[in-house]
């Protein structure tokens, strides 16, 4: 497992024979959603950890994209988070994430594919807007309506069911960071999941506990300081 | 079979039991791609074409973004071309379009995800700039190379092997459109297949005979005709 984040003028690790390669970011949401998946089936892996912002030239030589997560899997380089857990679920089957039927799997893709709102209010909030503004914040938060919506006509714990599945990890992430706009915004605003989001803040509490969750759970503190550099324009990967 | 598209005043046609509905555009190659699933595995379905340019209230009623391709199965409504197309290959299992294995479906997933730059470059060279241009087309000459380079590395007819499977039909809307580009620009521009992409000129030959493809092919000269319509600002799609 890597500590550091990897730059412009370094070397690629040696591979560690019996094990993926995977390429992240530490604070990347999109990675995080394949951490989740090897973590839920507890496929050994090796993580090199690229900085996104010196990007090391050894990767670009075999990803000129340059972006995570990524993996090494029988030689083949693969990318893109929901195509690489597609994956990761087919190859390493136990425990499915993914519903048996197909019906129920679709349904679901379909409520991923819709959270992408979420991420996108989610950034313009804190990042893409000259600042945090009330109007984004308003909108963020009724970009959740249809997520708690979801979870309590499914009226089960998780979306999954009695357990997280592919919905719940592909949607994490950013709820991780949901709470980060409270110390990011120094209490201004916050998310009001109690009074508003009952269902999901029940989630979030359990998700924060799962098994696959709980080893790369990182504060909203934490998040808040890598958005704070990332905003000035001093990206800190390794904090 | 529908055969006009239905526009702002309509009523939703009854619905034909025992059959998927289908919500389709005859000019829209992302329904296209689900068209050619729907063909491949033989599904019976009746299509209810979508004016896009005055959409049915009925159907904004049912989906307020109010996109093709859309499927109603079991009382659910799905979209998105390539989630329906993994689904209907999931719910009617024969003839399998992906492959078996998890590694050459990613590594097939992946080549779709990279011909979007394709995608891009035609619709930029005949739709979005202001008028067909010399570096426009360069652009998608070039965009072009890899997707030969893919074929001609996996050393059969298809990207599927001796069949088109997923890769094939899922890029193939793209391929019946650049064709067009020859009458839309009055011979002007022509993709040079023959000389540079022999690869691909052999494979477009024998897909448009494919028993998906041919029921629903339409003449470059068709497509150019829809092209230039809409460039004008009157879509025309009963043509």
């Amino acid at each position: 497992m890597a500590t550091k984040h990897l730059s412009k003028d370094s070397v690629e690790p040696p591979k560690v024979l019996g094990s993926l390669r995977f390429y992240s970011m530490r604070f990347c949401p999109y990675a995080q959603r394949v951490q989740l998946v090897l973590n839920a089936k507890g496929t050994p892996h090796d993580t090199v950890f690229i900085n996104l912002s010196e990007k090391p030239e050894w990767y670009l030589t075999i990803f000129p994209a340059g972006k995570v997560p990524a993996l090494i899997y029988d030689g083949k380089f693969l990318s893109e988070s929901l195509i690489l857990a597609d994956f990761l679920d087919e190859q390493f089957p136990e425990p499915p994430l993914w519903n048996s039927s197909p019906l129920q799997k679709i349904l679901d893709k379909l409520v991923i594919e819709s959270f992408g709102k979420v991420g996108t209010a989610f950034y313009k909030l804190i990042m893409t807007s000259e600042k945090v503004e009330e109007k984004y914040f308003d909108e963020l938060v009724a970009s959740l309506i249809p997520i708690e919506t979801e979870l309590a006509e499914r009226g089960s714990t998780f979306f999954g069911g009695d357990k997280p599945n592919m919905v719940d990890y592909m949607i994490w992430p950013w709820f991780e960071r949901l709470d980060s706009i409270d110390p990011y915004t120094q209490g201004k605003f916050v998310i009001p999941f109690n009074d508003k989001f009952p269902k999901l803040a029940k989630w979030k509490n359990l998700m924060i506990v799962d098994k696959a969750v709980a080893p790369y759970y990182l504060t909203p503190e934490k998040h808040a300081e890598h958005f704070t550099k990332r905003k000035a324009g001093l990206p800190a990967y390794d904090i």
